[in-house]
C-alpha cells in the first residue's frame, strides 16, 4: 500500500461525513490516526461515527485546538464558509477541502478572509454512484489521483501536512492551481459527463422505436455510462465550473456541427476528407489517455474466450490463467444478449499473450487471440 | 447454442473472406453446411480455405449452380455490382449481404436491374477491431442480433433460408427497412462514434498537457473507447450513412451548443435549469439501453472487491463466487495507477449479492455492496 510509509497526521477533524468525508475518515483511522467527526446532519454524523469512522464533535465552537488538521468535506459551494468558521473556532493548524471545482472555494475564501496561509485546496480524484456515509470505504483512495492547490498564502507546512494526509489515503498527490485544476476536470470529467448525457439523451425520446434499441452494442453502452449518473449533483458541478466545461462543449459541438455539415455535402468529396482527420484526432486523443498503473492505454494485448453463462465459469478461466502464471490486468465480459454465453476478453501483457493462449488451449477454452 | 434448432443451410458460397465472410463460413461450416468461398485477393480466399472454412471458387464465372445461397460479404459500395454479377453467372437461389449501411447497396442494386425477389439485404450486428480472414471466429455471431431488410420484391422462399442462415450462425434476425436500419445504427453506432471521437480529440492537441490526463478517470475512458477504431473504414461506413448521421451528430451539437450557452449565461439563474433537464433527458436515454441477456441495463447489484495485481489473485475471487453458486453476470476492473492493487466490480443478481459478500467477506475478501 502507497500509504505505508508515509507518516499518518495525528489528529485530524473531517467536517462532512458523506461518501469522501466519511472515506477519508475510515482511511484515515486504519493509519491509526484520531479522527474527529462532524456534520450539520445529526443522523449522518451519527452514522458515520458508528462506522467506527471517529469521535461526533457536536458543536465547532467548543472544538478549540482538538485537531492538527480540518478535512472539509462539504459541497463546493459551503467549502469558504465552513472554512471560515472553522477556523474562527481554531479547531485546527492546517485546512484542506475536497471539492471537485477549485476556483469558486478558493475565491470565496479570499472574499472571507480566511486564513489562506494555512489552507490547501484540494481534490481527491474518486467517488462511487452511492452517496452518503454508508457507502464509504476505507479503500476508495487507493491509487487515485488526489489535486492538490495550494495558493501562493499558503505555508510549506501547511502543504506538508495535508500532502502526509493525502498519501495516507494511499493516493497519489498531483500539483495544479486552481484554474488548471478547473480546466482539466473540465477536459477530463465534467465536458465528457455532458457529451455523454447529450449523446444518451437522443435514445430517450418515446419516438425512437425500442427495435433501434435491440441494435445497441457494447460501444453505445460504454459512451453513455457516465450519463446515467445523479442529474442534481452534477448540474451543481458543472454550474461551479461554468466556464472551463462550456469552453470544452462549445469545442466538441462545433466539431460535431462541423462534421454534420461536411456529411450532408460529401457529394463534393470535402466531407469524408474532413470526417477522417476528425476521426484520427480522435484516434490520437484515446492514445493519450493513461491506462492502469498509468500506463498508455494500449500497451495490453487482448485474448478472447468464450465462456458459458454460468457459476464457476470465470473462475476456472482465471483458474487456468493463474495456473499458467500470467497476470490478467484487465477483463471485459462481451453481452450475449438472449444467450447463455458470452465472450471474456482479457488484457494482458503482450509477452504473455502467447503462453496464456497456450494454456488457455491445452485447458480446452475456445480462445482467440 | 441458439441455432441448435435451425435448419443449416445446405450449400453457401461466401464471396468475400475478410472478418464477417470468414465467419460466416466457419459458423455454417460448424452446422453441416457445405461452404464456398470466393474473394478478389487469392491471398485472403486461400488462407481462410486453409482455416478451415470452406472450398475455394476461383471464378464465379465457373459456379453456376454450385450453391442455395450466397452471402456477399463486401464493402458496402462493392456489393450491388457484386450482386449483379454473381446473379449473371446464376451461383445461388438467393443472395444476401452484410453491409453496416443498407439503402445504399439497396438503390444500387435495383439501379443495375438486380433480381431483387431472390435478395435480402442483411446487417449482423458483429464485429471485432481485427480485420482479415485471421480474426474470423465462428462464434462471432452468437447471441448477436442481425438486422434482416427485406424489400417488397423479396420473396418469402428467399427470406426464410436467410433467416435459417442467421438462425444458424446462431444470432437473433431482427426486420427493419433499409431507410429505418440505416437511422437506427446512425443513432446506436454510427452517431455515437463520432460523437466519442469529438470528445477524444479534445485531448490531442499538444496543449493539452499530460498532468490534465493524469486526472483522467473511468469515465473518460469508456467515453472514449471506440473512438480507437480503424479511421479508414469509419470514414467509408460514416460516408454511406450520411444524412442519418448527420441528423444525429447535428442534435448532439445543437444540444451542447445550447449547454455551452446557458453555462455561460447562468448568472441569469437559466443555465442550470436547462443544463440540469439534459441530464435528465440522458439519464432517461440510458435507462433504455438494453444490457445483458436483453434485460435491462441496470438490473444488476455490484459488489466491490479490493485485489492484489498478481497472478491467481482473479482466480481466487472467482473460485469464492463459484464456491458459493453465485453467477457472477459482469466484471468491471477499477485501474489503479502506479498501484498493485485495483477493485474488482462484480455484477451479479440482486438476490445474490448478499450470498457473495457473505462468502467473499468469510474468505478474507475486503469487500462493499
Amino acid at each position: 500500500m502507497r500509504g505505508d510509509g508515509a507518516v499518518a497526521p495525528g489528529r485530524v477533524l473531517v467536517v462532512g461525513t458523506g461518501l469522501i468525508g466519511t472515506s477519508v475518515a475510515l482511511a484515515l483511522r486504519e493509519r491509526g490516526a484520531g479522527v474527529w467527526l462532524a456534520d450539520a446532519d445529526e443522523a449522518t454524523v451519527r452514522l458515520a461515527a458508528d462506522l467506527g469512522a471517529g469521535t461526533v464533535v457536536p458543536d465547532l465552537r467548543d472544538a478549540k485546538g482538538i485537531a492538527d488538521g480540518a478535512v472539509l468535506a462539504v459541497p463546493p459551494a459551503a467549502v469558504a464558509a465552513t472554512l471560515a468558521h472553522a477556523q474562527d473556532c481554531g479547531v485546527a493548524e492546517w485546512y484542506t477541502d475536497v471539492a471537485s471545482v477549485k476556483q469558486l472555494p478558493v475565491t470565496q475564501a479570499r472574499e472571507l478572509g480566511c486564513e489562506l496561509s494555512r489552507y490547501v485546496p484540494g481534490h481527491p480524484l474518486a467517488g462511487r454512484e452511492r452517496h452518503g456515509p454508508a457507502a464509504a470505504r476505507a479503500d476508495l483512495f487507493l491509487g487515485r489521483t488526489w489535486a492538490l492547490c495550494p495558493l501562493p498564502e499558503t505555508s510549506s507546512g501547511a502543504l506538508a501536512a495535508v500532502t502526509a494526509l493525502v498519501l495516507a489515503c494511499g493516493a497519489d498527490p498531483v500539483h495544479a492551481d486552481p484554474a488548471t485544476h478547473d480546466r482539466w476536470v473540465a477536459l477530463v470529467s465534467h465536458g465528457p459527463h455532458l457529451v455523454a448525457a447529450a449523446m444518451a439523451a437522443r435514445l430517450a425520446p418515446s419516438s425512437v422505436p425500442s427495435g433501434a434499441l435491440a441494435l445497441a452494442g457494447q460501444g453505445l453502452r460504454d459512451v453513455t455510462r457516465i450519463a446515467a449518473g445523479d442529474s442534481a449533483l452534477w448540474t451543481q458541478i458543472l454550474s461551479a465550473n461554468a466556464a472551463p466545461v462550456a469552453e470544452v462543449l462549445a469545442e466538441v459541438a462545433a466539431d460535431l456541427a462541423e462534421a454534420a455539415r461536411m456529411l450532408t455535402e460529401e457529394a463534393d468529396g470535402e466531407g469524408p476528407k474532413s470526417v477522417a482527420a476528425l476521426l484520427d484526432r480522435g484516434q490520437a486523443g484515446v492514445a493519450r489517455i493513461p491506462g492502469k498503473h498509468g500506463s498508455a492505454a494500449r500497451e495490453f494485448t487482448a485474448v478472447q474466450v468464450v465462456i458459458r453463462d454460468q457459476p464457476g465459469e470465470l473462475a476456472r478461466l482465471f483458474d487456468a490463467a493463474g495456473a499458467a502464471g500470467v497476470n490478467i490486468e484487465d477483463v471485459r465480459i462481451e453481452h450475449s444478449p438472449g444467450l447463455p454465453v458470452g465472450v471474456a476478453e482479457l488484457s494482458v501483457r503482450p509477452a504473455e499473450a502467447r503462453l496464456l493462449v497456450d494454456a488457455l488451449e491445452a485447458g480446452g477454452w475456445p480462445v482467440r487471440r
